[in-house]
C-alpha cells in the first residue's frame, strides 16, 4: 500500500481515452474516505490519455477511494493509501489564525513575509534556477506570482509555455489546455515548497497581449476548474484571483464574484483566497474572501482595515524598493524596511519587490533573478522580531497617529516611530505589571535593552534618529 | 514739514485728557488727503495723557490731515506731510499678487519662507537680540509669533509684560491696556522689519493660563480695535487670527466672522489675513481671507488646495525639526527640507520651525534662540530656486501623484521626486519650444546642467537618490 505524509499529495494516475477533446468530454473524480469522512475531488486529464487525481489527506490513518467518471474505464476504480504524520518542515497549508493572523495547520504561527515577481516562471530553467537560489537565501516566506504570462515594462519577452493548446499566438483552442505549461507551473511550485515558500498564484492579471485577460466566460470557468483540480493538493499554494482586478475592465464584479465561488466550492484543501485591487478595494467583508490583500502606498491605514474587516491584511504591493521612472518603483531601501515596520507594527503585513534598472531588464519584481538591494537583510531582521512576538493576541492600537503600536494587552508592546527622530518619548503601561524594554534600531537591526522595569506612565530616551521601534515585553 | 517715505509710519502725537478711562471714553482718530483721496484712521491711547494716530501712507506727495476726536482738546487739529519715495529695502506691505502668490506693493514678488517662534518677544531683551541676530543670518522672511504669552509644553515662564492693566495675574482690568506691553512688541516688529522679515501676527491662540483664550465678547472686540489702531501702519504686519483656532472651543465661527470684519473694516492698509487651523479649516473661501494658512502634514495636498480656493496656499505648520516626544515636533531635517520642497513645487509655500530638545527648553519654534538643524540651508537654498522662479504664472500640476510639478506652461517646469529615488524619469514639454535642463539636488544643494536641449517627450537620467528636482526653463 502507498504512503503519503499528511498534507502531501496523494496523486491517483489512471489511464482513459484520448479521443475527441477529453478535457470537455471526460468527467473524472474521486471520493475519498477515512472512517465517517468522505470527500469528493475532481480529477483533470493531464493529456496523452492521461488522467488524474489529486488529494491532500488531513488526517493520519488508512485512507481509501473510489472513482467516478462518465467514462466506463475510469469509474469505480478503488485503492486505499497510507496517510502518515508529517515530517521535516511540513506543517501543513497556511489558515487564518487569531482572527487577523495565520498559521499553519498543525498550528505554528505563520507570519507572512512576501515578496513578489510576478513572473519568474516565465522566464526560462537559467534564470528560475536562479530565482530559487535567491529566494533559499532571502527572508522571504511567500511569493506572489502569475499564472499567465505578462506583457508590461521591462517584460516583453515570450514564456517558454502557453496555457492553452493552439498554433499561433492569438488563436488558441481554450477549449483545450497545454499540460505542459501547467507541469511546469507545478515543479515551480514544488521548488518553493521545497524552501517552505507560499505561493501566492495570482489567477488573472491585465498586462496581457495574448488574450488570457479578456477569455469568455465559460473559458474562465473551465480554467479555474481545471486549476484547482491540479493545485489544490499543492500545500503551499494560496489562490489570489487577480493582480489590480479593477483594471480588468471587461470583467465585472459579478464575475469576480463568480470565480471565488467556483473555487470555494471546488477547492477541497479550501486554501487562502484573496483578490488584489490597483485603485479601489473589492469588498474584502464577503464571506468567500479570506484576508486583505491590499495594494496601497500609505501604510499608516492598515489598523485602520483590519478594524474593519476582523481579517488579516496583507499589504501586499505597497511600492518597491529601486530606481525605475514608475513611482511604485522607486521606493529607497530606509522606505521598503519603514513600510514593513508600519504594516507590523499596526497588527498587518506587507509585501516586498525590487525594481533596480538592469541592462537585460532583469528586474526582481518581474522576472526575479538576483536580488541588489538592502531591504531584504532589514527585513530579515523584522522578520525576526515578528517571529519573537506572542503567537496570538497582537492587535493594532493607537490608531491614525505617527506612532504606530501593536500590542497583546498586558504582554507585549511593539512602538513604532517610523522616519521620526523623537530623542524622547512617554509611554503608559500597565501600572500592575513589570515590562522590560529594548530599543530596536530597524535600520541598523540593533537590539539595545533598556536597563531596568517599567510600568505606569514613564519616559525613556531615544537615539533621535529614524526607523526606531521600541518594544516592551512582560517579564 | 516732516516727512516720511512712502510705506513709513506718519504718526501723529497728541497731548490729552488723563483722567477717567481714557481707553474707553476718549474717540480720537484723524482724516488724512492727498488729492481727491480721504482715508480715515483711528487713533488710540498711549498711556500718560498721550494719544496718537499712526498712518502708513501710499502714495508720494504732501498729505494733510485733520483729527476727530469727542474731545475739544483733540478735535479739529490740522496739519501736513510729506511723503517721499520709498528707498532701500521698503518695498511696502505685501500683497496677494497673481491670484496665488504674493507681491510686495511696488510690485517685487514676495515668497513666504517663514518660520515660526511663537513666543520669541515674550522672552526678555537677551534671548530676544539673539533671536534677532540669528534671524538676520537665517533664509527667513516671514515669522509666526503670537500678541499674546503662551503656556504650554517647554514654555512655562511668565512674559515680561501684560497686554492688560491689573494686579494679579488672573485678575486683569481688561477695559485698560498695558501700553509698555504694546511698545515692546512694537519694538519687536521693527527689529523684524528692519531685517526684511513679515510678522505674522497671531492675534488669539489657545496655550494659555492668564485668560487672554477666554475674554470676553466685548474684551475680544476692544483689543482688535486698538491692536488694529496700533499696528496697521507697520508695513510688515500680517493678521493671523488664531493659532489652531478649533482648539479655541469657547468661540464660535461667528466670533471667527466678526474678528476677520472689525480688522476688515478698521485696517486703513488691509494688511493680509488668515486662521490658522489645528484640524479642521476655517472656510477659506469667505471673502475676508486673503490666503490659506494650513496646517497639515500631507504636502500631497497643496496643489488641491490652491485649486480649490484659488487663494494662496502657505502651510504654515507641516511638523518641525526636532527631537521631542511630540509627533509635531521630531522630523528629521531631511523631511523639512523635503516637505518645503512638496509645497514649493505645487505652487504653494511651506512654514518652518525647530524643536530640538535644549538643556534650558530654548526651542527655537516657542522662544527662539539658536537654530540647530540642518534644515535652514536647505531652506535657504529652496529660496534661491524660488526667486529664480518665474514672476508670474505658476500654477500646480499633475495633482495626486507622488512626482508633483509647479509650472508656468511654455516657460518653466520644476519637478520633484521627494523621497524617491528615480534613476531615469519621461517628461513631456511643448515640442515647439526648446528647454534647458538642470537637475537639482535639493539636499546637496546643487544644479547641475545637462547638456543639450529638451522638448517633446523625451527621458532623463536621474541621481537614482532621493530629494531631487528637475527643472526646465525655456532657452
Amino acid at each position: 500500500m502507498s504512503s503519503v505524509e499528511k498534507w502531501d499529495m496523494f496523486e491517483l494516475d489512471l489511464k482513459g481515452p484520448s479521443d475527441g477533446n477529453p478535457f470537455l468530454d471526460v468527467e473524472i473524480g474521486a471520493t475519498f474516505a477515512l472512517g465517517d469522512r468522505r470527500t469528493e475531488v475532481t480529477g483533470f486529464y493531464d493529456g496523452k490519455g492521461m488522467y488524474r487525481v489529486r488529494f491532500m489527506p488531513d488526517t493520519v490513518g488508512t485512507w481509501t477511494y473510489k472513482t467516478l467518471s462518465n467514462q466506463n474505464v475510469l469509474s469505480g476504480l478503488e485503492g486505499k493509501f497510507e496517510c502518515t504524520e508529517a515530517a521535516g518542515d511540513n506543517h501543513g497549508p497556511v489558515r487564518v489564525f487569531d482572527a487577523i493572523h495565520f498559521a499553519y495547520e498543525d498550528g505554528r504561527p505563520y507570519r507572512p513575509v512576501g515578496t513578489t515577481c510576478y513572473v519568474w516562471n516565465h522566464q526560462g530553467d537559467a534564470l528560475e534556477g536562479e530565482t530559487l537560489k535567491t529566494l533559499k537565501a532571502a527572508p522571504f516566506n511567500k511569493i506572489r506570482m502569475c499564472v499567465f504570462p505578462k506583457h508590461y515594462d521591462f517584460n516583453k519577452n515570450e514564456p517558454q509555455y502557453y496555457p492553452f493548446a493552439g498554433a499561433a499566438l492569438t488563436d488558441w483552442d481554450y477549449a483545450r489546455f497545454n499540460p505542459e505549461f501547467f507541469a511546469h507551473l507545478e515543479s515551480r511550485i514544488r521548488g518553493l515548497m521545497n524552501l517552505g515558500i507560499e505561493a501566492d498564484l495570482i489567477l488573472f492579471h491585465p498586462y496581457d497581449r495574448w488574450g488570457y485577460s479578456t477569455m469568455s466566460q465559460e473559458t474562465d470557468d473551465l480554467y479555474l476548474h481545471y486549476i484547482v483540480a491540479r493545485l489544490a493538493a499543492f500545500r503551499n499554494v494560496w489562490w489570489s484571483f487577480a493582480n489590480e482586478y479593477d483594471l480588468m475592465k471587461e470583467k465585472t464584479s459579478l464575475d469576480w464574484d463568480r470565480f471565488f465561488k467556483i473555487v470555494w466550492r471546488n477547492d477541497h484543501v479550501q486554501h487562502l483566497r484573496s483578490i488584489h485591487n490597483c485603485r479601489g478595494f473589492y469588498d474584502h467583508g464577503k464571506p468567500w474572501v479570506t484576508h486583505c490583500s491590499v495594494q496601497h502606498h500609505n501604510l499608516d491605514l492598515v489598523g485602520t482595515w483590519i478594524n474593519q474587516y476582523a481579517k488579516p491584511v496583507v499589504v501586499d504591493e505597497c511600492g518597491y524598493e529601486g530606481n525605475i521612472r514608475h513611482n511604485w518603483g522607486n521606493l529607497t531601501p530606509q522606505e521598503m524596511s519603514n513600510r514593513f515596520w508600519l504594516g507590523f507594527a499596526q497588527g498587518g503585513y506587507v509585501g516586498h519587490g525590487e525594481t533596480y534598472l538592469h541592462p537585460e531588464d532583469e528586474l526582481w519584481w518581474s522576472k526575479g533573478g538576483k536580488l541588489y538591494g538592502q531591504s531584504p537583510q532589514r527585513i530579515a531582521f523584522l522578520r525576526s522580531v515578528i517571529e519573537d512576538a506572542p503567537a496570538t493576541g497582537l492587535r493594532p492600537a493607537g490608531l491614525g497617529n505617527v506612532t504606530v503600536c501593536c500590542s497583546k494587552t498586558g504582554e507585549y508592546y511593539l512602538y513604532y516611530f517610523a522616519e521620526r527622530q523623537p530623542a524622547e518619548k512617554s509611554f503608559t503601561l500597565p501600572e500592575e505589571r513589570k515590562f522590560r524594554a529594548e530599543i530596536i534600531d530597524t535600520w541598523d537591526m540593533t537590539i539595545t535593552p533598556v536597563p531596568g522595569h517599567f510600568s505606569g506612565t514613564f519616559r525613556l530616551e531615544l537615539p533621535g534618529k529614524p526607523y526606531v521601534a521600541v518594544r516592551f515585553i512582560e517579564n
